[in-house]
């Protein structure tokens, strides 16, 4: 990401700036309760990874009427790298107050990769040993999931990598399966 | 609660303008998927209610270090009328960036009420008739009960009345039930 700040990332910081907010250290305190709440009552990473998927794909597809309803954002994006763009640099912003760098874009346009340098979700967090399957902020990539199936885009979202796992950074991968034509599209 | 101001409200302004923040719909969003996710995994309300309660315990206990890293408050409240001030004023405002209504102090200075007017938790919740057992926002009772704890005072707190059930503001009581003395004081 270029030092000067894109159109997406100002509209994002904007509409972040008069929004209603909360302290992050809340939302990063609340999730962990629940997270440690399934870890305890699935005792299985990899369930708690897919119930964490589950309730963000269900926020996601509330959040998005959000975002567009508080979004100055014209029309629909043209291509993979325009919404990636919106998703890192204003979704992440207007909600998170932060923004990911998009990185590692494949060759046919249909993947990328989401760096995220800071995440507020994850905040005070050490992953005990017994727990390095869990992803740990994988609520995100469900509300990434969420929000795209709302616009018809199917994806694949999940985490490459984490800090919280020891990784150099943490690393959310959106691959692009299908783009659901429209029903009332095909009505006419 | 007077027009003017307070210390205690100003000071929480003050820390809340300062500290990193993210959207209260993604609050409120995250955490009404867990509320959603705890009905459907116990079909219980007041069961529901218990789990929130405890959880909002151990944020409570987190969030009360948090609370005094930088809250520039000196030294203990005199008095429970003081500590009420303190949590309406300075620590909602600190973490919901709302501030709650003192009410209802009893004769003899052991229990109160807060009155929220605002309860960004609970934006976008309607309650579906089935779950009218629900205190939906408890877990903010037990993270009440939760700080108050670290500082030693054994409280009872529960919601009297909450909007969503339909009465005309969210009430939620505390009762003091006891001072715990200091273990290191006695051991000198």
């Amino acid at each position: 990401m270029s030092k000067q700040q894109s159109i997406h990332a100002k509209q994002g910081e904007n509409i972040f700036a008069k929004n209603p907010k909360i302290s992050a250290e809340l939302l990063a305190l609340t999730y962990g309760a629940f997270v440690h709440k399934l870890i305890k009552d699935t005792d299985n990473a990899e369930e708690v990874n897919a119930i964490l998927d589950k309730m963000g794909f269900n926020i996601g597809c509330r959040l998005v009427d959000e975002f567009f309803a508080k979004s100055p954002t014209q029309g629909l994006c043209q291509d993979l790298s325009d919404t990636a763009k919106v998703i890192a640099e204003q979704a992440f912003k207007m909600f998170m107050g932060v923004t990911a760098e998009i990185a590692n874009f494949d060759g046919d346009n249909k993947s990328f990769s989401l760096i995220l340098r800071e995440n507020p979700l994850a905040d005070f967090v050490v992953l005990p040993m017994q727990n390095q399957k869990l992803w740990y902020s994988n609520v995100v990539c469900g509300v990434i999931r969420g929000a795209l199936d709302m616009l018809n885009m199917k994806v694949n979202v999940y985490f490459k990598k984490d800090v919280l796992r020891g990784h150099d950074c943490s690393e959310i991968r959106v691959e692009l399966k299908e783009i659901v034509k429209d029903r009332y599209e095909e009505d006419e």
